[in-house]
């Protein structure tokens, strides 16, 4: 069993001005931090979160042996990111639904819950209220932040939006933008979320429903985005779900694939709110470092001063190596110091997530030279 | 300016069983010829279609100069299948949408729209629909069966059940079966479907309703996958709507592909059947000659005699090169003649309709040699 994590919450009830030109008060942020800041508050790591995802990054909640974090695997005493050495944080992001202030919370103005009316945030914007955090923790410069997916993202921003308040970028198969593909499936599931008739317009909560057809739908496409075709074909190719006679039905499930696709969309339906799915693709989509800078990758960059690794996994079609490739040319265009690796995974963007022993050994031996600095 | 096409009709009183073991009667197929049947009949040539296609094969119809059949630039007079010279026949499959019976049309032994009451049909029903229909049309040998995607699955399914009927079956970005990645997809669609509300178990005809909500999203999940990440980076990118400036909103369209997508699924929504679209996905789903043969594709191709075109494009990741090859190999374990083209082109799997001068100059090529067997 994994040590005993505890969810804080920081209340800021200060205005923070969003990149859309919206602001937002009176917001709360859960977090939670794992291992003990050392004196000089020279050990500290940020994890940056994915889309669903949270603050409880690690270990497990008293009394609930099952509670695992989500990198659980990854973060702990003795592991690759060792909290032996380490005090890691983890943030849930703000429009989330885990804990800090998001869409189904109140609007200080109107006493109103959001819904619909909560504001875009970007990755730009989660990055700020990061730094409001850490600020208030005490710490001026972190040892790392390290994320996956839309979690490298958050990383690779922190190190052009506060290049001085960390020394260590970790970035896992992410990517400097989002490919008009991965648009598309996020447009997609969007459109499946709004056009169900219970979303009224985001206002869903005070109908009493849950747009949940529309949550399926979404879950479902991003299972089939997150797996590779080889990992799906081996887990569960064209078995049947019953034994080996076919039933000839459009509407019954027939094969196992489709009886998992279900499975997952439906308990996502139950937990998930559409409104903070809505904004974290929106997220995704518009995070864009290099738009700012004519499209040019190497200038947007230039401002990065972190040292950096890369990691990607060769079936990730989501976020492929490629794109990993094209972050680590305009850090090397920058001359910053680099370390990439392109893991020869199976199990496509999910392999960010699972253990693998090359990608675990990656880590450890990185975060253990990020320790040696400051040991 | 195409030539003009007649569409035509027959209808076949008599039962035809189902591989489900039910059955149909009373059934219409709609179908078009081009070109002259030659004197000894050993001209003709099959053209099986795929999804959202019909036997409006080439030409256009009398008074509507745009109604170009759907591989014009493939079929017609000079055409790579020269109609000077073949006898081209395309016939719209059973349970579809335009013209054939289908889930519209009603039952004979109720009186009411078969709706969610039209039975399963498989590729192997369709192919035995179609040997009906060219026994009425006299022809006891085709020189070719012809078809893309799903039509290629007909193409290859002809060689299994009618092995003595046909000479030649050119098979083009099509598979052997559906990976689990596929049946995913066409799972999620079905699901969008048969959730939403307007469907009303599949009799939503008597409800005058028509569920183009799960339709438009059936039908942008369907274009995401025909085409290739490099083409959609190329045509879209990440190309913003309106200018330059972010509009900052999870509702609005924001990018181009979200714009395109949506176009596409509203213009979907407007004339395709919803019962349809789930029957034509599950027919996708149960194509597996192999299933019956230990899923050995060398044992279930055995009984093939005809001669093989294989064509597939290198960025189709729908059908993947890998999938013909598979076809291939299969086909010369068993020695039969087989020639097999890897098409170079950015377009993924949508490549099989569109001009490709290789892919162009192959095909004419391949049907010019089976010209001249009865030249």
């Amino acid at each position: 069993m994994s040590f005993i994590a505890t969810p804080q919450s920081m209340h800021f009830p200060e205005v923070l001005t969003l990149q859309s030109g919206a602001s937002i008060r009176d917001y709360h942020l859960a977090f939670e931090t794992y291992g003990t800041l050392n004196a000089d508050k020279s050990n500290a790591v940020l994890v940056c979160h994915a889309l669903n995802a949270s603050h409880h990054v690690a270990g497990v909640y008293e009394g609930q042996p099952k509670s695992e974090g989500w990198w659980d695997n990854m973060i702990g005493p003795g592991k690759p990111v060792d909290t032996n050495r380490f005090f890691v944080i983890g943030v849930n992001n703000l429009g989330s639904c885990f804990g800090s202030t998001g869409p189904m919370h109140t609007h200080p103005d109107t006493g109103e819950i959001y819904g619909a009316d909560f504001p875009v945030v970007t990755v730009e914007d989660w990055v700020n209220a990061q730094a409001r955090l850490l600020d208030r923790l005490g710490i001026q410069q972190l040892a790392a932040v390290l994320g996956g997916s839309l979690g490298g993202m958050q990383a690779l921003s922190w190190t052009l939006q506060y290049p001085e308040r960390m020394r260590h970028a970790v970035v896992v198969a992410s990517a400097p933008n989002l490919t008009a593909e991965n648009i598309a499936f996020n447009e997609v599931a969007r459109r499946a979320i709004v056009t169900d008739p219970d979303f009224h317009g985001g206002h869903f909560y005070r109908h009493g429903v849950i747009p949940k057809r529309g949550l399926r739908i979404a879950r479902m496409i991003g299972h089939i985005t997150y797996l590779s075709d080889d990992v799906m074909n081996e887990k569960f190719g064209r078995q049947l779900r019953e034994g080996m006679d076919l039933k000839y039905s459009t509407q019954d499930i027939e094969f196992q694939i489709e009886s998992y696709l279900r499975y997952q969309g439906d308990k996502f339906s139950e937990y998930f709110d559409a409104n903070t799915y809505l904004l974290i693709t929106r997220a995704l989509d518009y995070f864009d470092p290099a738009r700012e800078h004519a499209n040019n990758l190497t200038l947007a960059l230039a401002r990065a001063q972190a040292k950096f690794l890369l990691v990607s996994f060769t079936t990730d079609w989501r976020f492929s190596p490629q794109r990993s490739r094209e972050i680590v040319k305009a850090l090397l265009d920058n001359r910053r110091r680099v370390s990439y690796a392109e893991i020869d995974a199976p199990h496509g963007h999910d392999a960010f997530l699972l253990d693998d022993a090359r990608y675990m050994s990656l880590m450890r031996s990185y975060f253990d030279s990020i320790a040696k600095e400051f040991a």
